[in-house]
C-alpha cells in the first residue's frame, strides 16, 4: 500500500522531492541518479513559470512511451502465442490506454508528487497527467537502470493492476473487435441505430441498436452515444459468441 | 550493394527460401532459428493459400513496429538533447513513416523474398508490403538474437537511409510543425487559402496562401491542395527561419 500525499500547492519543490524518494522506495525503485527520478515529476507548467530547472518531464515521456510499447508488445506476444496482429494490436491499446495508465498512475499514487505550475491541476485540464507521470517515470528508469528494470517495473505493476481493475472494461474497444469481425466473416460494416434518448438533459440515457444484415442484432444503452454503441457492440460480440 | 531477385510468382517456396539465406547474410544477419528469418517473409496472403504453413508474418511484425518504435525513440532522445518532446514525436514519426520504411526496404530488397498469395501483389493492395517486411524482419532479428542485435540493424540501415533519402523530405509534415510553433508563439493557428488551380483535370496545379494574422505570409503549390499546403507551410518556415 502506497501512502499519499496530497497536492499542497507547495511553490518550492524541497520537501516534494524528499517525499519523492519514499515513493521510489516504496515502489522498489533505487535510483543511481536521483535526477532522472526528479525530472520524471517536474510538469512543464513548473519549469515554465520555474526557469531555473532546466528540464521537464516530456523528453522522458517520449521516451518512456516506446519503452512501455515494446514491454507490452513484447508481453502479449509471448502470452498469447496464438493471437493474432489484430487482436494483440487491440490488447496493446487497451493497455497502453489513458484510462488504464491513469488509473494505475492513481494506484501507485504518483499525481500528488508532481510539481505543477500554478493555475495548473484544476479542472480537466490535465486529463492525461497521471498517464504521463507513469510514462515519464519509466522513461527515468529505463535510462538509469535500463532495459530488464523498466520492463520488470512495469510488467510487475501493470498486469497486476489490468488483473484487478475495472479501467480495462472501460478502455476496451467492443467497436473496434465487432467491426474487425464483421469485415472479416462477412465482409460488411454493422449498421448502429439510435432509437431513444431518455432522462433530463443532464442525465440522458441513449439507446442504440446494432446489426449485421439484419441477420444479428443487438441493443445497448449508455450515457452518451458513444458509450451505448459500445454496449451495443459488446452484447452483439456476446451473440456472435465472441470472447473480448 | 544488394543483389535483387524479382520475383518470380513462384508458387512453391524452395528457392526463395534459399535466397533468403543469401539476403540475410549480405544485410549481416546470421539466425541462429532461421525459421524466424523465413516466418518473417511469409505474408498472410500465402499462408492463407497454403495451410501447411502454420504462420505469417504479421505477429512479427506488431513485435517488430514497437522494437523500432524504442529504438528510433532512444536514438533521437541521445542525438538532440535539446528538442522538445513534439519535435522528437514529429521526427519520430517521419522516420517510421510507410514512406520512409518502403524506401529503406526497397533498398534493402526485401520485397522480393516475399511469398505472396496468388493475385497479390498487383496494384495498390500492397502499399505498406515493404514498410511491413521490414518490421517483421525486424521481429525476427529480435527474438532470435535480441535487442543489441536489432538495434544495431535499425540503426545501420535506417540512419544510413535517412541520411542520403529524398523520401525523409516526402515524409516531413510542414504543415504540423507550422501549426505548432505557431500555437506557441501566436496563440492561434495558420490560415490556408486556395489561391487559383491551373492546367488539365488530369494534371492540375494547386496554388495556396498561408498567414500568420496577415502578419507573416508565403504561397506553395503542388499537385493537389494537401501537397500545395505542406508547399506553403514549408516556405512560411523558412520566412520565419526555423530549420526542420
Amino acid at each position: 500500500m502506497i501512502k499519499k500525499k496530497h497536492n499542497q500547492n507547495q511553490s518550492k519543490s524541497g520537501s516534494k522531492t524528499r517525499d519523492l524518494y519514499s515513493l521510489a522506495s516504496e515502489l522498489g525503485l533505487k535510483f543511481n541518479k536521483t535526477s532522472y527520478l526528479e525530472t520524471a515529476f517536474i510538469h512543464s507548467s513548473f519549469r515554465n513559470e520555474n526557469p531555473e530547472y532546466k528540464e521537464d518531464n516530456e523528453r522522458l515521456e517520449f521516451l518512456g512511451d516506446s519503452v512501455l510499447g515494446l514491454v507490452v508488445a513484447k508481453y502479449l506476444y509471448r502470452t498469447n502465442p496464438s493471437a493474432s496482429e489484430g487482436e494483440l494490436s487491440r490488447q496493446k491499446a487497451t493497455l497502453v490506454s489513458t484510462a488504464v495508465l491513469n488509473g494505475l498512475s492513481e494506484k501507485l499514487g504518483l499525481s500528488p508528487f508532481v510539481l505543477l505550475g500554478k493555475g495548473e491541476g484544476q479542472g480537466g485540464a490535465q486529463k492525461k497527467l497521471g498517464a504521463n507521470l507513469f510514462e515519464s517515470l519509466v522513461g527515468a528508469i529505463y535510462l538509469d537502470q535500463g532495459m530488464e528494470a523498466a520492463e520488470k517495473f512495469i510488467l510487475k505493476h501493470l498486469i497486476d493492476y489490468i488483473k484487478t481493475s475495472d479501467k480495462i472494461k472501460e478502455a476496451t474497444d467492443y467497436k473496434s473487435t465487432l467491426q474487425e469481425i464483421c469485415q472479416k466473416k462477412f465482409k460488411l460494416l454493422p449498421t448502429y441505430r439510435l432509437l431513444k434518448e431518455t432522462g433530463p438533459d443532464h442525465e440522458k440515457t441513449f439507446y442504440v441498436s446494432v446489426s449485421i444484415r439484419d441477420k444479428y442484432t443487438a441493443e445497448g444503452k449508455g450515457k452518451n452515444k458513444k458509450f451505448a454503441e459500445q454496449d451495443a457492440a459488446k452484447q452483439l460480440l456476446k451473440v456472435l459468441k465472441i470472447k473480448v
